[in-house]
């Protein structure tokens, strides 16, 4: 009876420090490997008035019904790499670390590019196309690894003969499968030159002698705002302060099509309305606005790496 | 031996109560102070074409993975404040009690508008700049309490310097520190008087000697349908039954601009394909609409307080 | 002292067992009944601008706060059945087993149409109108059971007098307590004959001596691409190699309305930019379209069961 007995403290005395144990490793959500879960975020130009982007949903959740499956937006331009890759670093690190965004704008889909998965120095992972829409991020937050995607085993099963989705069979399985754990990021595919990575050649900010140079990498569309890739820092090199004028000139292609004086503020509301007015926007780059107007739209000004500015103070 | 048995048996009951106790409070999802977890739903004026709603929700789940967030819409009219309200109006208690709203509708960014988060009578929270939005749902819920939002503590990590994405860095971030449990509503800020709420003035619904008035707060938008303020429980005081006509007289700025005869029906389909009809909506107002038809684009009929309504039955 | 100490042991072994144990059985995310969790998929033609779907989530989340709910598309065009059904057939077996979607797509709420729940043989749940919107679904993956709702007691508390919005009231509502596991298929209501369910009839793909038939049940909207019901397995019967020339013929209401000779390709970069390319879909269908072009609108094609394909190889 004693003996019984103390099999018995001993193995209550085993399961509740197991059963301890257990809890504790379970305040952080864990797939079955044990790593911790991240989001996955899904980026493309497909719209989302069909079933593709929900396919690619109905996919991630089949790998990890637990994964939290969120939108950057489907709305990027037709086939519009670029924008693509400008959304991605507008939002990227709002995000936390180990965060895994699937960006598939593809026009060159079924032809030698290569899919990967791209993991930035800040920790974050990109999954997609490498047709330059990394050039940003890549820039900003630098390569520590890029792997290519090893389509014989990290592609859904039974997919294999559809020649045109790729953001559902490959993308957003392999995302899901590295955002859930199920993967290691290792097990993705093998190693690529970290500096193989594909990048479009842009003007970078940058300040001559007191004009500032540097491009329009997009417009905030929804108000027709011109954005520049002119950092504050840059802009303080100036010397401008709040409510002092300042000249902007527009280009495309080299030929100058617009210019506009108007005043540093920090709110739109510091003009008039429908007046022009220069301010540092929510990623604190120089842009442009009519303050309740759209400014792209009354100027006839697009946006692309061959739309350039130059900015100088006015005395 | 004996000593070290009993020392072992009492601590494996420790651990096992613990671990039991434990399990049993984690039965409801918990954040790590303990409080419930409710969720998080966004509304802006910014549309979903670029990152600035995606920044949002990763400011959101960087507070905490586990969240719920989810969108009311992204589509509210530029700077349309009315309009964003009537849609928290037309949602917020279909959501569990506790919800978190967000709703970023901000033409006075930058200037003296508090940023607030209001909590209603029926048991949720509304954060966003107080500039009239809160209008309906203060007057249906009942302010309960109102504070203000303390962006020393309140705000995220880094920001500071960015005058114009309250949204992402200060919006977002409370709602979800306050949806996690992370803060209680109390550490949100400092109390403001409940009546000190903005609040835009408009005609109320009323029955005058069987002419019933009110406004058109706004338009169903997918199908033209006119949403009128005027709730079954007046329009039963017509004394109108089913089939019966009625005569509809709409105002803008006091102007008459449109007269319509339509029956009353329970559905759409009461009625011919093009003809009007007057119903009760999704929210038991009263409003008009053409069957499969726009009766607002087709009669040039908006939205908003200028907008006013007639109704009386037709003998 | 020893008694006690016995009993002390012998309760810790109890707790520290009950401990385990349900930890092994919150291992998988389990509703309060003990059924498994599945994902909720809502689709429309309300559109996102105004607070109709919110108010569904919410509903839904109120069911359940642990749900997840994601969406299809809302944009299915106004009242338009067959493509609403359509994108079910297009989405739905991308998603778990066990999944419910939920489409609303109802121009004829109010009227005779039935409510109901039908299960398929591939074990997923659609939640919806019984209006023909379930034709490809029930046609493809087969109807296992079909049940009415219950709306005595399969309703949201307190509605029952709102006549148009079925969608947050009994749609969302049923679907999220039977994803959630708060009900079982068998609750939903009383069973009908699975042959019961309305069909649309349309011209199913067939082989006529080489002439291949079937129709264009919807357009890749985004593109302009031009979907047919011919898949893939019929299409190989003509024998065409890639690069080989098809002849497509497209009618509506019987009437030919459009011809091309085009190449077979794999992808779309197959041809140069602004040519013809016939290849198949993500569906592993057979479709056309220009090379980043639209050909729908190009050459005037829509879509729905009047409009017709015939498809030849060119010798």
């Amino acid at each position: 009876m004693k003996k019984l007995l103390t099999a018995l403290c001993l193995s209550a005395a085993l399961t509740g420090l197991t059963a301890a144990t257990a809890l504790a490793a379970s305040a952080t959500p864990t797939a079955a490997t044990g790593s911790a879960k991240h989001a996955l975020v899904l980026q493309t130009d497909f719209g989302t008035s069909d079933g593709a982007v929900s396919a690619m949903r109905g996919v991630a959740y089949g790998v990890d019904a637990g994964l939290t499956v969120a939108d950057l937006t489907h709305d990027i331009p037709d086939y519009d790499i670029w924008v693509g890759g400008y959304r991605l670093f507008q939002t990227a690190n709002y995000w936390p670390e180990g965060t895994v965004f699937v960006s598939v704008i593809d026009p060159g889909v079924g032809t030698t590019r290569k899919s990967v998965v791209l993991k930035t120095k800040a920790g974050r992972y990109f999954v997609g196309p490498d047709n330059g829409q990394f050039t940003l991020i890549a820039e900003r937050d630098g390569v520590a690894e890029l792997r290519e995607i090893d389509e014989s085993i990290n592609r859904r099963a039974g997919s294999g003969e559809s020649y045109t989705f790729h953001g559902r069979d490959v993308y957003a399985y392999v995302g899901a499968r590295l955002a859930s754990g199920a993967i290691s990021y290792e097990q993705v595919g093998p190693a690529l030159p970290s500096e193989s990575v594909i990048r479009i050649a842009y003007q970078k900010a940058a300040n001559n002698n007191g004009t500032l140079r540097g491009i329009i990498p997009v417009l905030d569309v929804k108000y027709g705002n011109v954005w520049t890739n002119i950092p504050k820092q840059l802009f303080e090199q100036l010397g401008v302060k709040e409510h002092e004028q300042v000249q902007v000139r527009f280009f495309h292609n080299k030929k100058l099509v617009n210019t506009v004086v108007a005043p540093y503020e920090h709110t739109f509301g510091g003009v008039a309305k429908g007046k022009p007015v220069l301010y540092l926007n929510s990623l604190l780059d120089v842009a442009i606005a009519l303050n309740q107007g759209n400014y792209a739209a009354k100027n006839k000004i697009e946006s692309g790496v061959d739309w350039e500015v130059e900015i100088r103070k006015v005395k």
